[in-house]
């Protein structure tokens, strides 16, 4: 009936780093793998054919934004979000949890990755109960309900190939007595989106996935140890799903943030691939790696290109196309790199693109980024295969 | 020394309609063939890769736009446009006449092909002689002169295969005196670039383009029959260029349009190739090929794009992806169209990507009307070639 599989194939020896392979009914997963954000179904300014002649394995969509526009229905009757979108690839949905209280709360996304900016957005979220959450439309003001049922309800129309339960995302700024609640609450959601998964109440036959899909579950708990731990015991000994994420807040900082992920990974087995949700800086991720996750996502790569920020090795992490300096440079952002947009075009191109307003410049910087990702992601793997992995990561961090 | 060469395949029996072919060094281009302009050295949102991929023959930049950023100079020591912009086909610069003066005159755009909108441009024209233009930067206000020598040394550095003559383009709103007098003074201005260009005293052997260059000459004369032949007497017998172009007013409206560009190019014969600047409706193309137009170029369909507008076959033209009534659609735009977006992606998605703002929705679209302007020229040029011209026309204006 499945076509889904997991194995690891090499494991470091200093720590838990491994490369892997998940098998999925639209194709295998080379891990440790990077995973691009389609938000609304699109990659903002690049098509799925772009991103996979870019080395891109899989790809993902959010079912906040999707269940209110265009409607998850839709895309079931286009077969699916792959047929949507033309991404013949993996794909992977969230469970709507994240936006429903990043929305509700403010912006959850500062919070857990220890930014303390201020929300630009309103607060949509009107009732949160053991039922699920009642909130605001962001677009037309309409009232809807996200239950685990709905969600995996939703996320069945979409049809991706890996789905979440459903979760509150706890943010970092309430004390450990609501993490603990919310914890066990979002146990109760992921048996009951399980449930809910398993009962194909919400098999659709028309749609793409005709029930081939797998889920995750996710570990709560936020910054405190022993509720990581009681959470790690329940994703593990009380469910039983195909992949585990780590959700809910890491913390106030990256020291934080580190120690927390760290923490957590280390008590997790090879048993099933482990997804780190929502931390996409290049340079944390051989840091994470090291510590055993096997798959990442972050909006960062695609929104930094839009804002003229193009991905480089070493510490420094990335170079602005808006500053000034470049207006004159006749080399590409890497020499070495072998992207489209290095291998076509000088920095003083793409800075006269950002200076014109250039559409194209934002479609450049956002392939040198998907691109350079997955390079680094293939990296990652081949110091992993080769035994290099920590000359590979101090080499990389160096360069 | 030079690639260059122009040769009329076959004669319609009917009418003045031509297929032919124009050689150059980087390439050649089947005729009747449509110009996609990069104006500020890109297709907006669009790479020339893939522009390459819909099937693009030639496309142009603006002198005006470049001059003043990122410079020509800049421009030449990537070695020309074709480096510049990573197209490596046929390329086309106008001479920056038509900007100086539609911005220095309100939008002459608009006039030239019969629309009365009021102008929201600054006039940015300071004086206008018999020596060229003086006019200030629309980017930092810093005053620039726009003579033929400088023109054609611009033209030089850019490196584009064709360049054109500096002229001014009259606008419809002025008398026959004032049309006369600025088509004489362009006759000069013709002369003084065509020695320009012959001298070589702006040959930049560092830049692409080695002198390898071709001029074409500009038809004025506005909407006065006799002014437009003597116009074509100076063009064709007392220069001698490689191409023709017909430029300046075309009337107030269709009609006169028509008439104006039927009876021009009815004066001229097949030793040059024609240009017909600035029209790009598909409807209006068929009739043009008709009068012996060879290439066209035209912001439109890239343009329309970028506001939702997809082109289609027949009397309509186009439709437009922001209507509410393609959010059901699972049709694509054209069931025929061998486009990427069409063998991709259906209305519903694209009426979507417009609707969530996604940028993506730009590029789809841009890639359909650039497909389909070089699919349409690819019907007019083998309707041509099989005697079938009359009765393709008719098929597809009631399509």
């Amino acid at each position: 009936m499945t076509n889904f599989s997991w194995k690891v194939k090499k494991t470091n020896k200093n720590n838990k780093a491994r490369t892997g392979k998940i098998s999925t009914p639209h194709g295998d997963i080379e891990t440790p793998a990077f995973i691009f954000c389609a938000t609304k179904a699109a990659l903002k300014s690049f098509t799925t054919h772009e991103a996979k002649k870019n080395n891109t394995q899989i790809i993902l969509s959010n079912t906040y934004h999707l269940m209110l526009q265009p409607g998850s229905e839709l895309v079931a009757r286009h077969g699916g979000l792959h047929k949507f979108t033309g991404w013949n690839g993996p794909m992977l949905t969230d469970s709507g949890g994240f936006q429903i209280f990043s929305l509700g709360h403010g912006s959850v996304a500062d919070e857990i990755k220890g930014r303390k900016t201020n929300s630009k957005h309103k607060k949509t979220l009107i009732n949160l109960n053991e039922e699920g959450a009642l909130f605001k439309s962001y677009i037309d003001g309409s009232t809807h309900m996200l239950s685990p049922e709905k969600s995996i309800e939703v996320q069945r129309n979409l049809g991706a190939d890996f789905i979440l339960v459903f979760d509150e995302c706890t943010p970092y700024n309430v004390d450990k007595r609501y993490t603990s609640d919310s914890m066990l609450r979002s146990h109760r959601w992921s048996l009951r989106s399980i449930n809910a998964f398993n009962s194909k109440l919400n098999y659709n036959p028309k749609n793409g996935s005709a029930g081939r899909q797998e889920i995750y579950g996710i570990i709560q708990g936020g910054i405190y140890r022993d509720l990581r731990e009681e959470s790690i015991e329940f994703n593990t000994k009380k469910i039983n799903t195909f992949g585990i994420a780590i959700g809910g807040s890491l913390g106030s900082n990256k020291d934080e943030m580190k120690d927390i992920v760290h923490f957590t990974s280390s008590k997790l087995d090879n048993t099933r691939p482990v997804h780190l949700l929502g931390i996409g800086d290049p340079r944390d991720i051989w840091d994470f790696v090291a510590d055993g996750i096997d798959t990442f996502d972050c909006v960062s790569p695609t929104r930094i290109a839009r804002h003229g920020s193009a991905l480089i090795k070493g510490k420094e992490g990335k170079i602005n196309l808006k500053n000034v300096k470049y207006k004159n440079n006749l080399n590409p952002i890497d020499n070495e790199c072998n992207c489209y947009t290095c291998k076509n075009f000088t920095l003083a191109y793409l800075y006269h693109l950002f200076s014109a307003q250039e559409l194209l410049g934002l479609q450049l910087l956002t392939n040198h980024n998907i691109y350079f990702m997955n390079n680094l992601m293939k990296e990652v793997r081949s110091s992993i295969d080769n035994n290099d992995f920590d000359n590979a990561k101090k080499k990389w961090l160096n360069s």
